[in-house]
């Protein structure tokens, strides 16, 4: 699964410029879970805590590098895209950031990817979590969808 | 007004580093609406427009920054934070990025500094859009809440 996880990290180096910034890194993947990991340094606010922004774009990317992994893993190449997302901020987040992506189960996933063979399109439902000192620090939810390239 | 969104600009290079990277700036403020608008270049995704997670920056900041202004109108002094945020895209931003918070009326303005300055906690939700060539292409959603510093 390592080799797999390093897609992602090459997707990010290539194309997505802000990740750098941010630090922003693959954590883990095991195929059930892909975690994200980001310093608080270039992610701080003036609470000195995690930037609300930053979080989000931790716990898009954790949703978003779990559905890519999962297209790679499937052999099919489409054009992913984040459609909406949802965040919750329960409390702060007081050192580094680490946006842990579940699998939705294998029924969502297979339906992901069998949208996309049979119909040109796949959607799926995502959830992320941020903890801090073992308490969910935040929590977010993600729509993506996979759509054939022009 | 010019001089106190000046303020926010302050607050940005004070307190938030990844508001340099991405070139977040204010765009205009008048009362009514704040703008925020960021380059293209440092927010780029691999589909070469604006990356997701910088939409979302954007508009989280519009609106934090409008309630921040309204504080800083009401010479009320709290620590302001983002409770949660719901972003929906619609269609893909293909240039700068423009953010624009509305103000949700004078009731709700009303509300939120009255909360505060009565309870010691003000709440406001607040509506930011970003539009590309006269269409709206992203919405977003957010709840505030500005607290006594303790």
């Amino acid at each position: 699964m390592k080799d797999i996880s390093q897609k992602l990290t090459e997707f990010f180096e290539a194309h997505l410029p802000i990740t750098e910034f941010m630090g922003l890194a693959v954590d883990s993947y095991d195929g059930k879970q892909l975690t994200l990991k980001a310093p608080l340094a270039p992610n701080i606010n003036d609470k000195q805590t995690a930037f609300g922004g930053s979080l989000y774009n931790a716990c898009v990317m954790a949703c978003w590098g779990f559905a890519y992994l999962k297209t790679l893993e499937a052999q099919i190449d489409g054009n992913q895209v984040v459609v909406s997302g949802t965040i919750k901020y329960k409390r702060p987040v007081t050192g580094e950031i680490k946006a842990t992506c579940s699998t939705p189960g294998d029924e969502a996933e297979h339906h992901f990817i069998d949208g996309f063979k049979r119909h040109g399109k796949g959607k799926i439902e995502l959830k992320a979590a941020v903890l801090c000192e073992g308490k969910v620090a935040v929590e977010f939810e993600g729509t993506y969808a996979v759509l054939k390239n022009s």
